[in-house]
């Protein structure tokens, strides 16, 4: 397994200029016997090889997409290594992916051979139910199908982006400006908009009012990101010092709060308009609710084993305490452009695919700063 | 203790006028010489007897309140009891008090002697905090001060509306229209509020929603009678059949579900707008939330001993759970004028004072459709 990993800065204009030059060749159409080169998990040992398969034709509303970049989500750990319970092998992971537009069905609008694309958490939908037609279709009522480990309604279980080309109708495909970054696009398309798409939601993107931010890793430094965008004053919690300094000074955050630390905790008592909680791990919700104002606003998108917390916390103050699950493609697509226009970059670690157990042991192990992104376009080739 | 009580029908010319005939006879000043009859319980057993206190001398801005009826709220149970261990004896209960205006202080504006006029939970707030300046003093950043067994400013501790008068600043009392009997307003000033204000804040009034009310008592058949009020689809849980008919036929709900009914449970999964849940006990949460579509907004208006749920209930389908105590001066004031609008009247058991003992225990045993009142004009008097 290879060590060679380089930290992707987005303000270096070399580095920033090989990641977005792409050869966009003609691919001919081979139908089902084109391969696709990924890398798959075969069991709950969840270590990745490599794996070829075909996808489907492309279909006359599909887009055939060349993967330049994946990001690497909590979700790959989940179901590479069954965590659920419920993989099925071979998974090849991956939902954070950014690429190049290489062929499209003849009934494609949106898109043309050459646009920078990304997809995200989902590949299909039923596009007829209410949430559906409000491009909420990660709500949809028949279910949305997830972009690896799913059963698409065709029966065929999906395959993510852990590998070289994916074809997707175009509805579930977002444009990713020119100018951005493919690499820095690829964690928008899970980590960014499972918190954008709450934040919005939740009405945390007033100027002047204060969110306070549990979690630094993936998601939470986005969320961080959103809420200066946003004019909010950001208070970060974290159970370390460790991210501190750079939580304030790269991430651009107001106040650094160590969550086992009492007595800063209590300063800040009843002095936060929202909170989102981005930890994965299980933490008390008690402490963090009473931080809130009246009417105060805790969002959750984490996945903790249980939600436990006292009445008291929840109603004195008429407070709120909602879920949420990233986003539809309205509001993913919003949000790419909101990241392009605002400059808003997350802080990757661009890998190459022969890292990637590593990176999934060190994503396990809290060792990353911020998101993983495989560099696809450069790594995945034929042995 | 006497056993005498009727139960009281609004739409009963002869009662409703004998209800709302008073003499609003002008008293003349007695400073804190006046003796205010009132019953009151000495220790935990709860027990309540008459007792005469002094109430503060009328201030500029107080009105002077003769007391014709006081609804009983479990809040009663609670502190005459002592059972949240901080009651404050003698203990005067009451927080859902109707009377008439016998006297102002000269810089009062909004009433005038004869008005009918209530008094909910708090009787003062800071006056100064955003919160208090937006009318929802129960927020106020300083503590609202309760209507009994509260600590005011000035360090008296409050005594409620089991009494024959009381002495409130003006901003803490609210307009009951001539047409409304007093005896209905009472239950409105918690119960009503209670539910009403949480049910408009989160969007509860949307006519052809759906709504699920759990819990059929004093707070719920007022929330079955605002969802209808609404123009939503109402269904009831309740833990036995015992009220299906009622809750069907005299206040109009859709539906009526016992909640350990898991086939009825199970068909309405994901039909609900929105759940409001006014029961008092213990009870899981997972099932309901299930009931519940995407978006779904879930009301704690109760005090069960722990919030605890799945975070797949409120995840998956991006739901809300909220909670709520009462409501701020603006909102009860509206939904007095809502409820007078549309002719909506909670169900209630008129009783006399002597009667409140055994009426206690009878809340605590839920042998009660819908709200006690007590007849406070007509059974306290000084022996």
């Amino acid at each position: 397994m290879g060590h060679l990993f380089y930290i992707f800065i987005p303000s270096d204009p070399h580095i920033r200029g090989s990641l977005t030059q792409h050869t966009t060749e003609k691919m001919s159409s081979k139908g089902v016997d084109e391969q696709c080169l990924g890398w798959a998990a075969r069991d709950a040992s969840g270590v990745l090889s490599p794996y070829k398969f075909s996808r489907r034709n492309l279909g006359n509303e599909d887009v055939h997409i060349k993967i330049t970049h994946c990001g690497v989500c909590y979700a790959d750990v989940i179901w590479t290594r069954n965590k659920h319970g419920d993989s099925k092998y071979p998974v090849v992971p991956g939902h954070e992916i950014a690429g190049i537009v290489t062929k499209v069905g003849p009934n494609v609008h949106r898109f043309n051979v050459g646009d920078h694309v990304g997809v995200g958490t989902y590949v299909n939908s039923c596009r007829d139910c209410e949430y559906c037609n409000e491009k909420q279709e990660v709500l949809c009522t028949k279910g949305s199908v997830f972009t690896f480990n799913g059963v698409d309604f065709d029966g065929t279980i999906t395959k993510g982006g852990y590998s070289s080309y994916i074809v997707v109708h175009e509805r579930y495909c977002f444009t990713i400006p020119k100018g951005y970054p493919l690499a820095s696009a690829a964690p928008l398309l899970c980590a960014g908009v499972t918190v954008y798409s709450p934040m919005v939601r939740h009405k945390m993107n007033q100027p002047g009012k204060s969110l306070g931010v549990i979690g630094l890793g993936g998601l939470g430094h986005m969320a961080v990101k959103f809420g200066k965008a946003f004019g909010l004053s950001v208070t970060v919690f974290s159970t370390s010092l460790s991210k501190k300094e750079e939580a304030l000074t790269l991430l651009g955050a107001d106040k650094f709060v160590v969550s086992s630390n009492q007595e800063e905790m209590k300063a800040l008592a009843k002095s936060l308009d929202f909170i989102i909680d981005t930890a994965s791990g299980d933490h008390p919700f008690d402490p963090y609710m009473s931080l809130l104002k009246p009417y105060g606003v805790f969002v959750l998108v984490g996945f903790p084993s249980e939600i436990k917390f006292s009445p008291a916390s929840l109603n004195i103050g008429s407070k709120t305490f909602a879920g949420s699950v990233t986003g539809g493609t309205k509001d993913t697509q919003e949000m790419i452009d909101f990241c392009a226009a605002n400059d808003i970059h997350p802080r990757i670690e661009v890998i190459p695919i022969e890292y990637v157990n590593e990176a999934l042991e060190r994503l396990v192990n809290r060792d990353i700063k911020y998101r993983f992104v495989i560099d696809i376009e450069n790594s995945l080739k034929e042995n």
